[in-house]
């Protein structure tokens, strides 16, 4: 298969990268790095990225930023750059993209754990992984050709430690070889409509 | 209790009305009727309306709107529809509200079914629930002041047969007073970081 990875060089996307090289030919975008540079929330660039690849098969989306903040700390400002970054920008590479995946091709969006395990401060991302499961289950049974919408939402990943784990206090890391199996679940298997928890 | 009852006039919020006006004081809040006029999507309106009220121990919300359509149909402008107003609205009343309620004081928000099962045309109300959840998940733990936050999440409601039956083909309606019941759990109980569904 040919695949579009956004968001690669993210420890989550080198998860994916790292399971799904072996066996398909990948293309990765990101917004600084990568065959392609992307930025999500511009409707234009993610456009522009579709016309570059061509024909592709599956499209992975590790992609999209949230603001970390204590609740006293948030404004509807601060919690609106999930949505319009994290949620709208994954959005829009499905809704641009259905018009040009193959037949039977598939989406996978990447969302987390802190909906359903939540730590001080992630509200903003809790608020973000909750539409993003919303959104999948909610689109999966009008995708057009056969395509397939699904979401990994991974607990935090071991190689993340050094980064984030004071924000994730008592959390178990998750094995980053699971999360990138995860993914090869949601491109290379059936399911659709699907939250994908790796814990 | 003295409860702020915001949406108070749509099938949801006359099922809390009158569940809860039997032991409360409930002030009723709306866009175009009752005691108070609100746009929720409208922070000013929001902080107006908590001054004219002064002091009250709940706010329940039962507003907000989205957008229904196909999804080939639906574009990053539509799906943000549902996410700036059910979404960012409820949650403005929370960031509002917060400094303001009683000391021990609860926020209940209204989801719907449509992120657990879902029908054609509503991935813009499952992306909006999954949000409200994801939040009130997130957010309960920081709640200042002994607070508490919760979202009722309620299927079809028996009375709302005659104007949206036709958009949930299958599924079972649910009884009005059940869901004025979950209001009252929410407003009267001790739960907080819930997503309480009616079924």
């Amino acid at each position: 298969m040919r695949i579009i990875l956004v968001g690669a060089s993210g420890d989550v996307g080198q998860a994916a990268y790292a399971e799904l090289s072996q066996h398909h030919d990948v293309v990765r975008a990101g917004r600084t790095t990568g065959d392609i540079m992307i930025d999500i929330a511009d409707r234009g660039s993610v456009d522009a990225m579709y016309d570059k690849v061509g024909v592709f098969d599956a499209l992975i989306s590790t992609a999209g930023s949230v603001h970390f903040a204590p609740l006293a700390d948030q404004t509807d400002k601060t919690l609106k750059i999930g949505l319009e970054n994290k949620v709208m920008g994954q959005i829009n590479l499905v809704l641009s993209g259905m018009a040009k995946i193959s037949r039977n091709g598939s989406f996978t969006l990447t969302s987390g754990v802190l909906d359903r395990d939540p730590v001080i401060s992630g509200m903003g991302a809790a608020l973000a992984n909750g539409a993003l499961a919303g959104f999948v289950t909610g689109a999966a049974m009008e995708m057009p050709r056969g395509q397939r919408i699904n979401v990994v939402s991974p607990g935090l990943l071991d190689v993340s430690e050094h980064r984030y784990g004071a924000l994730f206090p008592g959390h178990d890391r998750v094995c980053s070889k699971s999360v990138g199996r995860a993914f090869a679940k949601c491109v290379e298997g059936t399911i659709s409509g699907q939250v994908v928890i790796v814990k």
